[in-house]
């Protein structure tokens, strides 16, 4: 990750929340309302019944609002099977990969890939991957995959 | 982001690539298959017809990769409006965050937000964000919205 990148993210997240300025937890409740409109989406993410939050116009989300929507639903879907209803442990996180990243392990000759995946992301080794953490993972995943369509896309052109 | 996390994206993006060691390029050629096998998708993202990688055997994307190739698909989608295909210019970005973010920009009772957002994006001043930079903007967002829904999720607990 680049340095203006970090800087950008920083400037979206942290710094923004120290300084009392959090605007993009407006979106939240955006994505939110998403989240309480869908049944469906509530059950899969553990809440019984419709939350009982401030509702905004519902609407199709978009598909950049359905990806953020899943990033949140699968992390939740996987740290919500033991009583650390936030954080992903050791277990969690392999049922996580082998059911929602089987291409990419199927395709690693390494048998352990998913105890040095978890190693690398829980630095502090307490056994548990927090979602900041787990977008990490799927950021280094995405920026890798991107890389490659583009390759494909230069070659495709080149044809 | 903190450091733990920045260093676990490192690892898994340059330091491998940099290393020669490029595991996670396996999952990228998985994804892409999925890409290869829908030409709904290939029409979205501008390829006109099937592309002829290797295919990988088809089958349904996980909740996770629709994630990471919704992101893919959705950035191209607006970079491919003008001549800089890998990249969002301000006027792409503008219409990516309109569309796609329209809830968001609802909330935002600054009208300069978008510029604002680009400006931070683009910090060298080329008035071109990649991928990488739009992951970042992404990450911001679903981190914050994952806040939001943590502490509506304790709120809930209480009740």
């Amino acid at each position: 990750m680049s340095n203006r990148v970090q800087r950008v993210h920083v400037s979206l997240t942290h710094s923004g929340a120290a300084a009392g300025a959090v605007p993009f937890y407006k979106t939240s409740a955006a994505l939110l309302s998403h989240f309480c409109s869908d049944p469906a989406l509530l059950h899969r993410i553990g809440l019984p019944q419709p939350c009982k939050l401030k509702q905004l116009p519902a609407a199709m989300p978009s598909d950049l609002e359905t990806a953020m929507q899943l990033l949140i639903t699968v992390f939740h879907r996987y740290a919500a099977k033991d009583d650390h209803n936030n954080t992903l442990s050791r277990r969690e996180l392999r049922l996580l990969m082998e059911n929602e990243l089987s291409n990419f392990l199927k395709s690693q000759k390494d048998p352990h890939t998913i105890d040095k995946i978890m190693k690398d992301l829980d630095a502090n080794g307490d056994g548990q991957v927090d979602f900041e953490e787990f977008v990490s993972l799927v950021v280094g995943l995405s920026v890798a995959c991107e890389q490659c369509y583009q390759t494909h896309l230069k070659k495709t052109a080149r044809q």
